[in-house]
């Protein structure tokens, strides 16, 4: 039996269309399984905070990045180096909020919706790549950075452009008060 | 706003960890969904069976391969050139039979279970990564090719290497009866 020869550098990629064709079986099961829209998007949500929270270590090895010292350098770490890492994109960066916790990853395409054309009429409400504000949502958390995460606009959507919001939550000591 | 600056040649290449966890969830989707191994088996066949017929049109087009002219040679094909493009790994190849229509890929590494470790002791029947055999069943259909695909060994279940059984379906006009 033939082998390759050994290669201890491994392959970290795989094509993109397998992965998005993979991805659209995945959100039209869990349409199948949910009739609201919003129990899809939920589950997407919940299935990537879990991929997200073991992708982080994955990260941290592979991009050897030193610790974030703002949000701001998180939300371009988050583009520069995860995204471009993991789905091949970059997506540019805004700060939406004079306190500095609000950013927006702006997609002017998103990889994960090659196949897709639009969301069918009765599913007006689903957010297709929600699995993505879960990934983001888990990492964070996992290097103890709490943010809530989720689609600000969306191609599929008919918006100019794929816009993900990233509010990062105050920490109880940055707060005079807590809630 | 800043953008990236335009590409006209796209990386199609994506993070194999991302779509290995992504992968992970469908299939733990469909245990939830199924309670017999053997329906999330053929769900994963079906939905690979899919994503192999739409995957076929990207693969001749960037593969940009001529017309295979036996059998042997397009086990080759998937091997060499299918599996290195989407999965990033080259299997090696053997006959099976006399009569060369049957054949094996061999797997010494399985890049989709990098996170799995063992099948849970309830889900022994599961073929985890039965959406390839759908994926290859479905690509060569639309070569005009019939084929059955499916796991013959599998390192999740212990076995030394991942193999997976393509069977070529005689064509109507190459028996002497008609089933």
């Amino acid at each position: 039996m033939s082998r390759s020869p050994g290669r201890k550098q491994e392959n970290h990629k795989i094509s993109r269309e397998l992965f998005v064709l993979t991805y659209g079986a995945l959100v039209a099961q869990l349409c199948k399984d949910y009739e609201k829209d919003e129990d899809v998007n939920d589950c997407l949500d919940r299935m990537g905070y879990s991929i997200g929270v073991r992708l982080i270590d994955d990260f941290l090895a592979r991009s050897a990045v030193k610790k974030c010292r703002s949000y701001s350098e998180t939300a371009d770490m988050i583009a520069q180096v995860a995204f471009k890492m993991y789905l091949g994109v970059t997506p540019s960066v805004s700060c939406n909020s004079a306190t500095g916790n609000e950013f927006s990853l702006i997609l002017d395409k998103n990889p994960l919706v090659d196949f897709v054309e639009e969301l069918p009429a009765e599913r007006a409400s689903l957010c297709y790549c929600n699995l993505l504000c879960g990934v983001i949502r888990g990492a964070l958390e996992m290097v103890h950075l709490a943010a809530e995460v989720s689609f600000l606009q969306d191609r599929l959507k008919g918006d100019a452009v794929t816009e993900i919001g990233i509010t990062f939550l105050r920490k109880p000591e940055d707060k005079k008060h807590r809630r």
